[in-house]
């Protein structure tokens, strides 16, 4: 059973953690709000449940908590953003900063990042653009967990794209995908739940086809989108390359096997010697008016959202637009408060006494019983 | 069974189909440029088998032979292209031209296309670029064929995305995919043959799964890739529907289920009123030394092609790269000859009688030969 806590709580916990490791304010408060909001759009792999993940970085030198982020190659639409080892939950949104004035002055921006860690959910920053009435893009490159179609070595990571398009009335469009055929914290639900997995997720050591989910690390490996040939895995298998080249190669990062792994409990060990400079990342605005009025484009982007939620649909289902349901539990989690489960609520709880912070107990009780 | 002929004997019919019907010189090189290179690619449904398709656009008055194609909107980094209904085969070399010209002012070039149609391969206008160090990116919407996730309206067609990337010593990296679980060719191949199709490529009426490879024609629908909720169709939509919003909103083009359709044999309805301009297609061009030199890129994606190519395969299979069984098929069809299903060329024989022009009989026996 999950505890509930008001976002607000996590995200002060958060914030003061990064200050423990010795960020500065400003970088505290954006690390933790992008961790935050991972959590309120519902993607709890990617939230608090990494914090702890972030301070084993910090622990074993693979993480700068004052760097130096720079610019070190641009032209008017392009820049290189060297991340000097930070976290990457503040070099990404640096850098789209940078993409975004360089659509101010010339109509789209994009910045390759070299030299950064694990940036959080790819969405967020695609959202970052939206108040300009720009479209965003984000790509990562990360940790080699996947295998390519017909292949037995993981080669790429789950490697993620999102896409984020402004719109009038209704919420934004907004696609955040990994592209394997899923993300692995789906296979660490199964784990703890001692279940199996459908067949088409993961295969075994040989190449074969596995229910089991602890398959990608006891030789197996997590399949791309599509998950095989006959349904075309070479698809899913073609955009985690696309994704590896633009984070990785581009900017001078690792990429394929070489991605350094997010140190979570007992994988932390690194493919040597690397062939870049930390984990890479590629973002994008484009701004709408560039192109055609903002406004005109959002009224049609408006009319393409009720075509799509208007469609006849399977019965018992909805047709979606990509980012409903995180919008979903965004708003009811703002209410409900954030369900963080026990193992999370543990590695909490140890950072608290580990950096001598005040735990949340009275607010828990309090949290829980909004529900 | 198929008959061979020689490129440059199909490339000089189209040409000539191309004239007859009024384009220039320059625009009939050129389409029958894009059409022929589907040939040598192996992607058979997009070449000389579509040239019937495209005389029909122009009987039905759907096609403009002589098109003004001018730039409409432009910042130092994007334009938006009015193709004045002409052929997609010609627009979008057009605009991927002009992309190409502001990459190398500015280090990126976007285009958005409205009023244009069908352009044949994506992949075509994406290795554009290579010649100049830049990454080329193509996408299009297209005639809509493919339900989104729980739904039984088919809304996007198959949205095709390319993305090409230079190297040093080995091919080019090709991506080139349709964002549905499998391309509609690949159905008309099982129909032809009078196969089932395997689950998870087509659904029915009532939004089951189905191996009926006609669904798309009675009611069903093409997938998206991921072809289910549990294999993750909800990323092969949202694929798609960047596409259509990148290809068709942004450029004020048809979107949805208002692109046209491409005029073969009775299908020629289209959704009215329109919604925007013809069909959408979207183009890019990053030059790879407005982020890192040029040389020290394309020896890393050497490095991480050929990384790719020795990983440990799965047994009597080898791991390819995206772009590598076009490459194959490009050179062995440059010495065998292209083979040509006896329905085209019953298609090709027709057009030499309507337009008049001498059909390929004694080279066929030639080529023929060749094998």
């Amino acid at each position: 059973m999950p505890t509930y806590y008001k976002y607000t709580q996590l995200y002060n916990f958060a914030r003061q953690v990064f200050k423990k490791i010795g960020c500065s304010d400003e970088h505290a408060e954006q690390a933790a709000d992008v961790l935050i909001s991972a959590d309120l759009r519902g993607i709890d792999s990617h939230g608090m449940a990494r914090l702890a993940g972030y301070v084993k970085q910090w622990e074993i030198k693979r993480l700068n908590p004052t760097p130096n982020i720079k610019v070190v190659h641009e032209t008017p639409s392009t820049a290189v953003i060297d991340g000097d080892a930070g976290l990457g939950l503040v070099v990404a949104p640096t850098a789209m900063q940078i993409a975004i004035e360089k659509a101010q002055k010339v109509g789209t921006g994009w910045v390759a990042i070299k030299n950064s860690g694990h940036f959080g959910i790819a969405g967020y920053h695609a959202m970052m653009p939206l108040r300009y009435d720009m479209v965003g893009m984000t790509m990562t490159n990360a940790s080699s967990l996947v295998t390519p179609t017909f292949s037995l070595d993981k080669l790429l990571g789950t490697n993620p794209i999102a896409v984020a398009v402004p719109t009038e009335k209704y919420p934004p469009f907004v696609a955040d995908l990994a592209t394997s055929a899923v993300a692995y914290g789906k296979m660490q639900i199964l784990q703890r739940q001692g279940k199996e997995a459908p067949l088409g997720l993961v295969q075994n050591e040989q190449g074969q086809p596995s229910h089991n989910p602890h398959e990608p690390k006891i030789g197996g490996a997590l399949l791309p989108l599509g998950s095989d040939r006959v349904h075309s895995s070479h698809k899913g298998y073609a955009l985690g390359a696309i994704v590896d080249i633009l984070s990785g190669v581009l900017p001078g990062a690792n990429y394929g096997p070489w991605v350094p792994p997010f140190a979570t409990a007992g994988n932390t060990s690194e493919r040597t010697p690397p062939v870049g400079e930390g984990t890479g990342h590629f973002v994008g605005a484009m701004r709408i008016d560039a192109f055609r009025p903002a406004q005109d484009f959002k009224q049609s982007m408006d009319h393409w959202i009720s075509t799509f939620k208007e469609a006849k649909a399977v019965e018992g289902k909805e047709v979606l637009i990509p980012g409903e349901p995180e919008r979903n539990a965004h708003i009811e989690r703002l209410i409900t408060g954030i369900p963080v489960l026990p193992a999370v609520v543990e590695s909490l709880e140890k950072l608290a006494q580990q950096f001598d912070l005040e735990w949340l107990e009275n607010n828990k009780a309090q949290a829980t019983s909004m529900q």
